[in-house]
């Protein structure tokens, strides 16, 4: 086991590495020529324009100006300099608040990683248990100051238990805090933001069958019935998919053809020639501009055709709308309550962003949601703890025998010296390796075949399978050492009493192994993520062989975005070791709060200057950050009892048990507190936005505003001027029934059908918007 | 352990006298002077008088028209008669519904008895494993039935878990046709209902608190501007506690002067005496009517004086109110949605049913909810596992022993034999004995302290409770043989996968135990309830003593209610048994089958002509059956994936674990489709009523008749005549702020004391019912 020198040295080394990283960012941001790299968002945003097109050639490319290289570090003050309202402004909601979760990580451990060094090291390292233990098989200078240095039974234990105490209320008081402050931050959010669509807005999804009127109708229908004084207009979600796919492909033989004619332009001698088979490695040869030409021309004929059909189709059409209301108020209420007897029909919920709407996922119906939910769950289950099968079968495939065996032909290669020893060294890993970096995408892909309508609820989803992986995988792979497999095979054999023992146990046996995953993959992921190697070769790339106009600079441009199905749960997973090992080896803690203020400082730079967040979904991940490190706290705590039962203080498990139970009250507590805030939208705050804006703009018309709003991207992307409206026959304020039978729905089709004049004044009141 | 013909003959046993039972009451129903006891549901709506007010002296008494006698059974088909529709009518949807629980038992296990006689209790019998091993030991001819005849690793248990599907699938088909039966009956319930004040009414808890105005203004503001087209007026809850507390005093005390004014009227020559000490025991003799008559005036004046500080003291007005709306859609509107931005205050729910609410509990404030709920959660985590450590403390007191130690002076009583032996058999049972009988009225005690609102909630989260200290010390007791404390013990020191496993052995040795229990406990007990011997000698009592007028005989009855509390956790038990013991021990299953038939009929028969029910709750309670059959399913097949294992058919297990994640999976489907319909209220239905309302009564001014109706019974029953009227002085429609700071709430302040007319017709439209 390392020693304190070892741990010392590898830290000093991993720190150096990461100040060579930011060297080389700190000269790299620099160069003119990597501008767009850098500060991708700033161009986006419209604030910044290439310096390319102002001064000297080479200036154009290099920085020459030797006094700002002195500077380099200089953008780490530029970072933090912004503050968090102009952050909010500049890059939404969603980004500030995932930098507090960072900021969440130096609040809770800065001060316990003081108290843990001021109190617990001194108290573990005045013992000599391990002193009189064989020296050099456990013993080292990180265990000297972690309990495996206290003797068995020892009342100093008392330490640890009111330690834990005090990390748990501490860790509690920084979340209530935090979740107070986000939770007034989104609603300050929502409050103050211009009007936007999805105020007005409800999805509607499963909308009944109705055999005589359209969709369309039967929406209007029903809420003119049942939200007489707030419906204002509705979209019905048709099933563009096939559209969207056949716009794709357009798309992607356009830019073929675009690289084609490039380089007939540059070499005008010769035609340029393809195959037109798998991936133009066979079939037939072809003119390729000609050949490309005519697929578009064919691809724009099939759109066509199709975008008729959708129009026209009825079966195109699918049971499910967005539906308009006159106030944030009105759609408040619809979204809130349960519009029919029936509860699988007529559900209503807020309606996501216009951009956050995951548009192929619209058309699945209610039936289906629970069928994939119950598929999905099965697989994740497996996914988690069977994982390791196929990948050891391709391992195995993937040796020298299994290759020989499968491809006799390839033996006289393999047998070459070289060839041989890239195989032995790289393939088996490489399976694995494959699998972790395909990993989120796996999640992604189940996420969306489960049926969630907006990108940010996909990546919540996913962000939490990510997480439960990683727990199972990496935090329990680790300490239980063994696959998951494994491990279930050993819990489910173990008593529930003898579980926290075998962690507990093995936790402060695997610190160093921590300390060291903690800078490699934490420091030096930090330090690599502000470089964007990928990003940068890539747009060099294609700036050298495809950038013909300003435009094309522009979509060279990757700026990407935040990715929180991928960096949350890998942050959670510091806030776990840093709770388990806060009672136990507080050696680990500087480490922890040595990352979180790296990222902080790192993520704030990149979200100012690059990241392009896609939508806005106002902190909605909000309640499963704060879950999660509840969740780690209880972990903390299982693992202290089983530890503490192993050193013979039973009598203590008791008051641990009851910090357990504390622990769980005090989330309750907190969901029904502040969890409204994120799933709710509270009739007061709506009635004065509405209040408020009747006051300012009186005459405001919000139809034209709304009418479009929710309208099928590939729609509005394919021809602006050409406006696909559905709802131009319905522009009358009276919709006329084409309802032939009574029998299916009798009661509210009669309310509807007799049309308004017939009722009392109170239930149909005048309508002054819907007349202009 | 016992044979069949043992259990034939118990079986024969008991139910003869099921059978005298029934004669008994057969005889005693048809006696004119128990008629109130048997028929008081009749007497309470008014459609039955005292047969003793016409006919014979004799006749009064006694029937004696012996052809009556002959036709003893005919109560059976009578109460089988009542189509369910009437009733609904006759004693409310809940009993209706009550009843289901019954037939559902019947519906799941007619088929399945049938089933698994006809294929498991060949395919168990025509083995030969018991035979083998030693006679005398443990084969019965029970056993010869069961799944303990197969030899291990034996094919022939595929047909168990065929069973077990088939069996698992058969129950979620019957429950799911039920939950929907149920769902669309109380939908229809609450739709054809006649116009009811909670259908107009929402109760809201935790106002904020606000230094200018009063409680009553605060709503009045609140609502007015929030819900401006709906709202109409609002009743705020007193704590009229210690008000409630005095009257009930006076009524105890009015009894006891009536009681002794009876004495005295009965034997003038005495003034009757009593002591003013405890319990009359000790303490000054004094005249007991005079006595009494003070004691009666210091009270009435103590409550005139309590009545003038509830009404004038705003600190006896909480901060909550019953909050009326014009419309069921304003209603079901306001209690589905979020009020303001802090989801602790202003909390909305619908309004129990008048008579459904608890009073004692209104004034509870929402911070000390969550407290009480950690408190009894805990609480009753211990009840359940250490209850038994108390009660064996008391044991050892009530021996012989003892006694002798504490109070040695009783040392020559308790030497006497009689004595000696009566201690020795009786007391150390006794105290279980009173534990258990005293058990559901602690588990209610716990309900009221937790702080539910309505006397129907508070009845479900008792029986919650009951069904999970039955599950835990009656089947878990049964089947590990020992006191809950020493299983949980076993259980966490046993490994997950070990604990199917000792319950799955463990399920078809106790087979003969259960069947015994089901004749001792469900039989008799059932034939027990028909009679009503408690009711039945008190109401004689009383009668004799007390009855002076037709009131006081009216009083005189107790009909008693459902009991859902106590009732239901008790039929469930009979579900789990025969759940678990289908696919085990067919044998059980008759025993089920012939409980659920007699307690169907004798159940109906009590709903219809006994049991008055106090509240209507709309079957409110069916979520929680319908779960509970769920959970007897889950055990059911845990206990046979345990049994299973240890009977080497290993490979089976992978099929049983997927019937519980299909079993899982069926109830988060049933939640999701039915449960709303019981928790919340569609806008569709609450539209429809009112626009019928509407078009038939077009003038109906709700505001009288919502006024009065959420008033705290005290004040109601005290003097109808003065009515306790918070509302007067809010009577006009502008209701004028008193606030004359706006620090606090700026933005709702200004809009509500700027009052409509500045802002745009929209806002605040006209309100033609509130000018009336």
């Amino acid at each position: 086991m390392a020693t304190l020198g070892d741990i010392g040295v590898a830290a000093a080394f991993n720190l150096l590495s990461a100040f060579v990283f930011f060297i080389a960012f700190a000269v790299l941001r620099l160069q003119p020529f990597n501008d767009r790299v850098y500060f991708p968002k700033w161009y986006l945003k419209g604030l910044r324009t290439s310096p390319a097109s102002s001064g000297a050639f080479v200036r154009k490319f290099v920085n020459l100006d030797f006094r700002s290289y002195l500077k380099f570090l200089n953008w780490m003050p530029e970072a933090l300099k912004m503050p968090e309202l102009e952050l909010v402004d500049h890059a939404g909601l969603d980004s500030a608040v995932y930098l507090r979760i960072y900021l969440i990580g130096l609040k809770i451990f800065v001060p316990i990683t003081i108290v843990a060094w001021a109190v617990l090291v001194p108290v573990n390292y005045t013992n000599k248990t391990l002193e009189l233990q064989l020296k050099n098989v456990t013993s080292s200078n990180i265990d000297k100051l972690s309990i495996s240095n206290i003797p068995l039974e020892s009342d100093r234990f008392w330490t640890h238990i009111v330690m834990a105490y005090a990390f748990t209320f501490w860790t509690c008081f920084v979340l209530l805090k935090e979740y107070e402050t986000v939770a007034s931050m989104r609603l300050h959010f929502l409050a103050s933001e211009k009007r936007r669509p999805d105020q007005f807005t409800v999805l509607v999804r499963n909308v009944p069958p109705d055999p005589d009127e359209s969709v369309s109708e039967t929406v209007e229908h029903f809420f003119l019935v049942n939200h007489p004084d707030t419906y204002l207009t509705n979209q019905v979600v048709c099933n563009a998919n096939k559209l969207a796919k056949l716009v794709k492909q357009r798309k992607k033989k356009q830019n073929w053809l675009d690289y084609y004619q490039l380089k007939y332009s540059r070499n005008n001698a010769q035609r340029p020639i393809m195959k037109t088979g798998f991936l133009g490695l066979c079939g037939q040869k072809v003119d390729a501009i000609e050949h490309h030409e005519a697929e578009i021309k064919k691809l724009s004929k099939e759109i066509a055709e199709e975008r008729e059909r959708v129009k026209k189709d009825p079966k195109a059409i699918m049971p499910a709308a967005f539906v308009s209301f006159k106030s944030r108020w009105g759609a408040a209420v619809c979204a809130q309550t349960q519009q029919s007897r029936d509860p699988t029909s007529w559900l209503t919920e807020w309606a996501p962003e216009p951009c956050d709407v995951y548009w192929p996922n619209l058309p699945i119906p209610y039936v289906s949601l629970a069928i994939r939910r119950l598929i999905m769950a099965v697989a994740f289950f497996f996914l988690t703890f069977f994982f390791i099968i196929p990948i050891a079968s391709v391992q195995a495939l993937a040796s020298i025998e299994g290759l020989e065996k499968v491809a006799p032909f390839l033996k006289p290669i393999i047998d070459m010296k070289f060839i041989k020893s890239v195989i032995q060294g790289i393939l088996p890993g490489l399976a694995l390796k494959l699998f972790l970096i395909f990993l989120p995408t796996i999640l992604m892909i189940m996420a969306k075949f489960e049926g969630f309508t907006s990108k940010s609820s996909l990546e919540r989803r996913a962000a939490t399978r990510y997480y439960l992986f990683n727990l199972v995988n990496v935090f329990l792979g680790s300490i239980v050492a063994g696959s998951a497999l494994e491990q279930l095979n050993a819990f489910i054999k173990q008593s529930a009493n003898e579980i926290p023992r075998t962690i507990g146990v093995a936790v402060p046996l695997r610190a160093t192994f921590f300390i060291t995953y903690i800078m490699v993959d934490g420091w030096a992921g930090i330090a690599g993520e502000i470089l964007m190697l990928k990003p940068l070769i890539i747009y060099h790339l294609k700036n050298f062989f495809l950038v013909k106009t300003e435009k094309d600079r522009e979509e060279a441009m990757d700026p990407g975005s935040l990715g929180f199905n991928t960096g949350e749960p890998q942050i959670q997973l510091y806030f776990l070791l840093g709770l388990v090992y806060a009672a136990v080896t507080p050696a680990l803690l500087p480490f922890i709060v040595i990352f979180f203020g790296l990222a902080y400082v790192v993520f704030r730079h990149q979200i100012i200057n690059v990241y392009n967040q896609e939508y806005e979904s106002a902190a909605a991940f909000w309640p499963d950050v704060h879950g999660r490190i509840i969740i780690a706290l209880l972990i903390s705590q299982v693992a202290l009892i089983g530890l503490l039962t192993s050193k013979k203080a039973a009598q203590s498990t008791p008051f641990l048990i009851a910090l357990v139970v504390l622990t769980i009250w005090f989330y309750t507590l907190c969901k029904a507190r502040y969890e409204p805030a994120f799933v709710r939208y509270p009739l007061q705050e709506a009635m004065m936005k509405d209040t408020l804006e009747r006051a300012r703009e009186p005459n405001l018309n919000l139809k034209p505003y709304l009418q479009n709003a929710y309208i099928h991207p590939v729609f509005k992307e394919e021809d602006e001027e050409d406006e696909f409206d559905f709802k131009s026959e319905n522009e009358s304020v009276l919709v006329p029934t084409k309802r032939q039978s009574r029998r299916s729905t009798p009661a509210p089709s009669r309310i509807s059908g007799a049309s308004s004049p017939s009722l009392p004044p109170e239930v149909v009141p005048e309508h002054p918007e819907r007349a202009s």
